[in-house]
């Protein structure tokens, strides 16, 4: 079961050749995240805040295949590879009109208030493992 | 007829005192335009640049006039204040559930593939003056 | 007495058409304000945030003379133009090359850890002051 | 032979936990890298895209050690790690105080005016050669 979102392309991620700008398409995982335990795992990053939690991104791995031009609609599509103790691994996808231009990998940690990695809860836990799928 | 556009606030526009960072609401101004522009002139950045043509901002005047929140949805409204020879003024209003966070006037400028400012096109002044709006 | 700082221009400040980005300009103007507290006032954005008081930016009126390019330094230079209460107007000029190009006005504000404008300590009213300066 | 490039943290690159947001730290990772080209090789971003040449990023691995605060003095280091016949790969780390925050590998391409993967021309890759060092 994956998680999609869609994001236009606009003047404010483009760098002088006209394309998407690495660091933006940074900004595009984290908001694609984000929004992904807003709405699927219904904690939402601010709620964390106020609990004194957050989920870190501990590691990034990402192929860019083809550039992104401005005003393309790009297609997000995230997946959960790997629930850990206290991180979670997800692989996000992006294309555009049906052709594909980044993956990206993400390992994120539960970090309790006292600011150490942390076991999931288990109704965390239980959703991310509903969105566990192989990815090619 | 004024235009309007959402955006919720996230991770990517908040400052360390978990408010948006007053650059991040720069982006907002800039896409809100960029999206008028699209939708309701009918001629997107994108077709702007491969036609050498551009709108650039000359002049910005904002009041912050209160902080808004990760999570917050910010209500952005565009009204056409002003229609000149070569320019146009645009004034935006933020806010959040139903109260007012910000005002912004901005001035853009049409720009010919020669790098001046230039006359609107007709079509292009006849939909901004469809848009003109008295505002308090 | 003026405060100045030089900023390169980078990949990362431009848009589709080689220019800096408008937002990116705050995000300059932010930082050279960030500096000035930290080095001519003393007392660093950081600190403040420990002792829970902060200077947001309650308005902003910004003149783009002309463009800057990819690999231009920026010269930016701060004056005090007026010392309110609780508030203070600084003007910032850039230019690049000797030439003008970027005219900002910002008033910033001092917060209480109540969340409230408040009177500036003494201290840093004195510094302020040492620093007006009438500008053209 | 190692580049290196001090940038301080600041309001900018931080999210609202008070830490750098990771996708500023690829604004850091192509500063560093922007200032390589200009400073060592001698062929700035800016002189590439006159020439229509460019050296976009294919691939991104980083891994987080520690969070970053602001004020913080990050201090980056680059090397080349291999020299391919289009490509180059660069480490970078990143620590502050002396204490140990990030690792990245970068992998840049040579992109002819064609927009297309080409050999590096002769003196620029004398250059990168010349900083090839074994990283642990």
């Amino acid at each position: 079961m994956s998680y999609g979102r869609t994001i236009r392309e606009e003047f404010n991620h483009c760098d002088p050749a006209g394309i998407v700008f690495y660091p933006r398409y940074f900004e595009m995982t984290n908001s694609v995240c984000e929004n992904f335990f807003r709405e699927v795992v219904g904690y939402s990053y601010h709620a964390m805040m106020k609990d004194g939690i957050g989920v870190p991104t501990a590691r990034v791995e990402t192929d860019f295949r083809a550039p992104s031009r401005l005003g393309d609609v790009l297609d997000w599509v995230l997946v959960v590879e790997k629930v850990g103790g206290s991180s979670v691994t997800v692989q996000l996808d992006m294309g555009s009109g049906g052709a594909h231009r980044l993956t990206a990998r993400l390992v994120l940690v539960w970090m309790s208030p006292e600011g150490r990695p942390a076991r999931w809860p288990d109704p965390i836990r239980a959703v991310l493992t509903a969105h566990l799928e192989t990815t090619a």
